[in-house]
């Protein structure tokens, strides 16, 4: 370790960089069949070829009818339809409906000619074989969804920049768009550095090494974030091993992401070794959070790089507040999540310095308390038992015991 | 279409099914990897085989030392300390501390023979080649990590029936246990009925036809609850042709869905088609629900099997609120996630009868206002305009506008 610098230079807040280190790379276009584009995000607005539905169905199963025919029916005096036919489904109904005729029809049978409406099954009785009583009448329209009622011809049914969730699959398929133009997912090179990290897999420990807690976990966080993780490279502290390992994975990453790489000690060599990559700019290194200071944002010919901090918690921590972002603007996301919080009452108070964002992890209790979990910053399990975290804003002083706050669960 | 029974048999309240109908099937287990456990649940308790880490280790860069040689210490009166090493990376340090000396460490570092802190970079400066001064005092155990903080020998540190989380992932590859015995992704079939129904890729629809756009929108909710969905079915509506898939599907499944399979229409049917099946039990038939009244719930040894209401709409709605709990009991998890609401003001009043469940679709605002959005069941277009849902539980009478409540956000 070379003990030189002993500050953070470009110290930024947490806000700041999630408005301000925007770099531009995005992930090509890929054409993806539907039965994989959920969650994938299109490439630009998708429309609808042709009306939906392309006409005019029963919501519910009855009888199809002419509203005028119903009116005044009630349980009391019941109106009398003669029963003309049945409408089969997928076919069009070969009887028109007269004035004082009825037809039998499924929820999503196609209306016949003649019909305005259709009464619910539920609201009539069979009076004889060809004959049903309607004990309520319906207006014109009523439980009919109209031809181009759910989508018009060329209308847009999903956006760009936004991942597709079920429903917007299920309009698609409707609407008979089978292929679509998604961007890629995102490829992340996941670098874990140190002379002490060892694979995952390596049954005994000499003194002082640990094994590689980080890639597999970042990876599973870039997986969620609609990425797709490398396979982990270890980077020994060795002069100029970095250095190639960027050089090397640069121009086949969407996002780079260096574990261990922004400590003090690692601090001038993750700097060089970017500063040596092509258009290249460091945009901060120190970020105002806790945990996770040593945070450095990076970026080559515009595409991401994020040095996390050395203590594995911190960098979970970091990962999760600015990598995922990262990845999903590398996939074309153009905004965020919404995401959901759990309201709850904190059980003492958390201090915290203004200026900075504090991340806390809680434990939830059934009671709707959310218990502080502390601990040093270089604890997993400090993570592994929280069911969610506490932001403490950058312009808060902590806050009080008993206040009502936001959990943002872990699921 | 046989317009038989006109009311549904067997009603239930959506907190009955959820609570009372558990069907006992769970996947049996199978040992996966480390990158591909995120998500996945584990079919026992894992535990650490040794303590973590495995040694006391510096939580930031700086100087190994005995904690007493520092008391005094300030910025206007430096505390001297001999530099006598420096402690490598992933290796036991060679030198011992002993009083009035010190050893340079990085974070993560082993802490040498002798000392019992650390000193931050920060608070020290260097004083000669071979002497540091130091400007502030540490406790005994300040800035290390003790052997067994993180985890002691033998403590679990991932529980059964909870689905792992990328922070799980990390302390298990710290513990080294690259193999996890999860249970299977449970097999869904999904089965789309009905003779208008014609698969997505249809290009020309004749009248009365609609493309199937439940299986896969239903498999996408399947994929998001740990599920592997079967590739679509569309069964006709023809006498037998369903009790005919279900007897084949049944034994390699581990949840059935039948889409369009519970209206008043099918009703008889799918009843007779569960009927059939061994060791079966229709638990209800009729949910107190809107939309989506017309759900079927029932099991065949142990198997789940939902009818998902005709309407689109209704049974996206239905599935993601009971179809995907069966889901993920039936891999393995033993208790729902935690889900976190947008807190927002309703723009209007929402009517609603008491017994029955509503989920409502509402846009959000950045204004923080939630906008309900009316229209068909039969209309997708209301779920794609969504950003979430309201839920009017069963006990209430409508909400008012103005009102404060939870959205479910789409995400």
């Amino acid at each position: 370790m070379a003990a030189t610098g002993r500050e953070f230079f470009t110290v930024k807040t947490v806000s700041e960089a999630l408005s301000g280190f925007r770099p531009a790379h995005v992930t090509p276009v890929e054409t993806v069949a539907l039965d994989g584009v959920c969650g994938r995000v299109p490439a630009g607005d998708l429309r609808a070829r042709e009306a939906l539905p392309g006409f005019d169905r029963s919501s519910v199963d009855g009888y199809a009818v002419r509203a005028a025919d119903t009116y005044g029916a009630s349980e009391s005096i019941p109106g009398y339809l003669r029963l003309v036919g049945a409408v089969q489904m997928g076919t069009a109904a070969m009887e028109e409906v007269a004035s004082g005729a009825a037809v039998a029809i499924p929820t999503g049978g196609m209306l016949p000619a003649g019909a305005d409406a259709v009464v619910m099954i539920e609201h009539t009785a069979e009076a004889t074989a060809d004959a049903i009583e309607v004990t309520r009448p319906v207006a014109p329209g009523e439980n009919v969804v109209r031809f181009d009622e759910d989508v018009a011809a060329g209308a847009a049914i999903a956006s760009r920049g936004r991942p597709l969730r079920a429903q917007d699959v299920a309009l698609l398929a409707a609407a008979g768009v089978v292929d679509v133009a998604v961007h890629k997912r995102p490829r992340v090179t996941i670098l874990a550095t140190g002379d002490e990290v060892v694979p995952p897999n390596t049954a005994g420990l000499s003194p002082g090494q640990v094994r590689d807690a980080l890639s597999v976990s970042v990876g599973a966080l870039v997986l969620e974030a609609g990425g797709e993780p490398s396979p982990p490279r270890i980077v020994p502290d060795e002069d100029g091993a970095l250095r190639e390992a960027l050089a090397t994975r640069i121009g086949v990453s969407d996002v780079v992401v260096i574990c261990a790489g922004s400590s003090v000690g690692m601090r001038d060599q993750t700097a060089g070794a970017v500063a040596a990559l092509p258009n290249s700019e460091t945009w901060c290194h120190g970020l105002a959070i806790k945990p996770g200071k040593p945070t450095l944002l990076a970026q080559s010919n515009g595409v991401p790089i994020i040095g996390l901090p050395g203590n594995p918690r911190s960098a979970l921590v970091v990962f999760r507040l600015l990598g995922m972002p990262l990845v999903r603007r590398a996939g074309g996301w153009t905004s965020e999540p919404r995401v959901g919080k759990v309201r709850a009452a904190l059980t003492r108070d958390l201090p915290s310095a203004a200026g900075r964002l504090d991340v806390v992890q809680v434990r939830l209790s059934d009671a709707g308390l959310a218990e502080p979990i502390f601990g040093s910053s270089a604890l997993l399990s400090v993570l592994t038992a929280a069911d969610g975290y506490v932001i403490v804003p950058e312009d808060a002083n902590g806050l009080s015991a008993g206040e009502p706050v936001d959990v943002f669960p872990y699921g």
